[in-house]
């Protein structure tokens, strides 16, 4: 198609797909590599998923610099799905999980643990500040002795904050973060994690699949009675094929990170995230009254930068000027 | 790209797609319906989508002629995934279902179901004659009064048999149908059902969506504890929204439905289902000894035929000549 005719999307759901990887779906999508099959025909258990979901995990552990400590998990369904499978693994009825609210996704994910055990509030963003306007410093957490697990949202999508420095867990207390919407965007320090995951739609892919990064010593202490197609540890003893993976999902999240490769990594993906956000940030701070962003600088996120304007008559200008120059979802 | 190289699939996993619906996936995949965005970019909020989800429920409906008394839920991941959410939102500790045994999928719905309460098997295929040969005729069968429901998988591909007269629940005691492999595929008397549902990756699409189609007198009826992203009740509350569902198989249904629609619709599906069946049932009775397929006739399946040669030698060689011919996954 025309590159003209592809319009800049702003939408906070499913992120712009680099468009060799959206031509390079469309000319195979009737035979994939020749074998006159589309790949939305073939097998969960074919050599070729096989070898995607080989070279997935490979490219993510050399990107995120993860050790041999680590499992990659493809499980059915996004993030949400993760707010329950990580305490239906890691929580019984008598034990405690520590939580950090920092918006709606840390909030949902609080809703669905509590059904399997105690949550401590360690920190709530809101009620420091009334609107989750910025994300805790390592200073202002305190983590109970108890906690089966520390749980926080590295990238607030609707608040537009992210954490800048993770806090260091104590020692046999596994960080767990939701990194569906700024994983691949920026080194992060994996050693101080014990499950890192995403839902695949925003820098991983499309909607319908979650990566769930987990060390191979939490998967030996998921609970039993956690039912098999939700349990950490039979999904990785199967190598993510105890039940069918949504395969096109996995063709496409095999593209998307060849090509963060390809393009430079990490590093590059980081450089770009930062100059992007910078030049917006630099915008709004000029007048930072009209502009009315109001996340602490200190937790400004790079991938989701949210601001309002003074009255609705001017968003509503606003809105319409940006799509008038192709630009949809800012809203 | 050229017909002829397209290869005739008989995988016992995904389904062969029709050629039309592939072109036309491909046509677009950059530009969904002029929108300048790929459906694989598209949030699931989007008017596009909310059309989709709108006519796939509508065709539905009509295809399996289905009441106002039913809902259509679309839920993230395939058939094992209900195997859990039909216990967890019907089921507590103490309350009993009843379970049809008829194979490699009941068994693990019935594993998964025994995590949340008692199991009543109330047939079961292999103590009858060993081997699965068969699904149980209406006589056969004894309810318990105080089963929550009675749980039967309607085509069974790993043993190739299929129900051709569905049971009769007792007034108030939902009948659950899990029919993955051949939904569509002939008509159903759907006022005997409380709840059908599918994996997309057979009939309706590619692996990563189930569809649910359940009364809206049982939504009423799911357990509070369930946790929201599995609970039928929230899902239907927010129109299968309430988290974000795979859009892409959303496309590949509403594309498999519409297609369905045009050929004839279930009749002449069902049509083709007995011809293709018939034809290939006749040669393996012309020789039964050969061939050796030893399912009851009464239940024989006609999406799924199975039978074996009586040496491995034949075996070998009847793959290789197939796959000669063009036809794969025939093991």
């Amino acid at each position: 198609m025309n590159h003209a005719s592809r319009i800049v999307n702003f939408s906070s759901g499913p992120a712009v797909l680099p468009e060799t990887v959206l031509n390079d779906i469309q000319n195979e999508l009737l035979n994939y590599q020749e074998t006159g099959m589309s790949i939305l025909e073939m097998h969960h258990r074919s050599e070729n998923v096989s070898q995607i979901l080989c070279e997935i995990s490979s490219d993510l552990k050399s990107l995120l610099k993860l050790s041999d400590d680590f499992e990659i998990l493809f499980i059915p369904g996004g993030a949400s799905f993760q707010f329950v499978l990580i305490p239906m693994n890691l929580l019984t009825g008598h034990q405690r999980a520590s939580y950090i609210n920092t918006g709606r996704w840390s909030e949902r994910a609080i809703n669905e643990a509590r059904r399997f055990g105690f949550v401590d509030i360690i920190y709530d963003a809101k009620a420091a500040d009334h609107r989750f306007y910025h994300v805790p410093t390592p200073d202002q957490l305190f983590f109970p002795a108890d906690s089966r697990y520390i749980y926080l949202t590295s990238n607030n999508t609707v608040m537009g904050t992210q954490y800048h420095v993770y806090p260091i867990a104590p020692k046999g207390i596994p960080l767990v973060a939701d990194m569906s919407s700024d994983i691949l965007s920026k080194e992060i320090p994996s050693d101080q994690f014990g499950i890192v995951f995403a839902g695949a739609q925003k820098n991983l892919g499309a909607a319908g699949l979650s990566i769930v990064i987990i060390r191979k010593e939490i998967l030996s202490a998921c609970n039993d009675t956690t039912p098999s197609v939700f349990n950490y540890k039979t999904i990785a003893s199967y190598g993510s094929r105890y039940n069918t993976p949504p395969v096109f999902q996995l063709y496409l999240t095999h593209k998307i990170v060849k090509w963060t490769c390809q393009v430079g990594g990490i590093k590059e993906m980081s450089r770009r995230n930062l100059e992007k956000s910078a030049l917006i940030y630099g915008i709004l701070d000029e007048d930072s009254l009209f502009w009315n962003n109001r996340v602490d600088p200190g937790s400004r996120s790079t991938m989701n930068i949210v601001w309002d304007m003074p009255s609705e008559e001017l968003r509503m200008l606003f809105l319409q000027l940006a799509e008038r120059e192709g630009m949809v979802g800012l809203a």
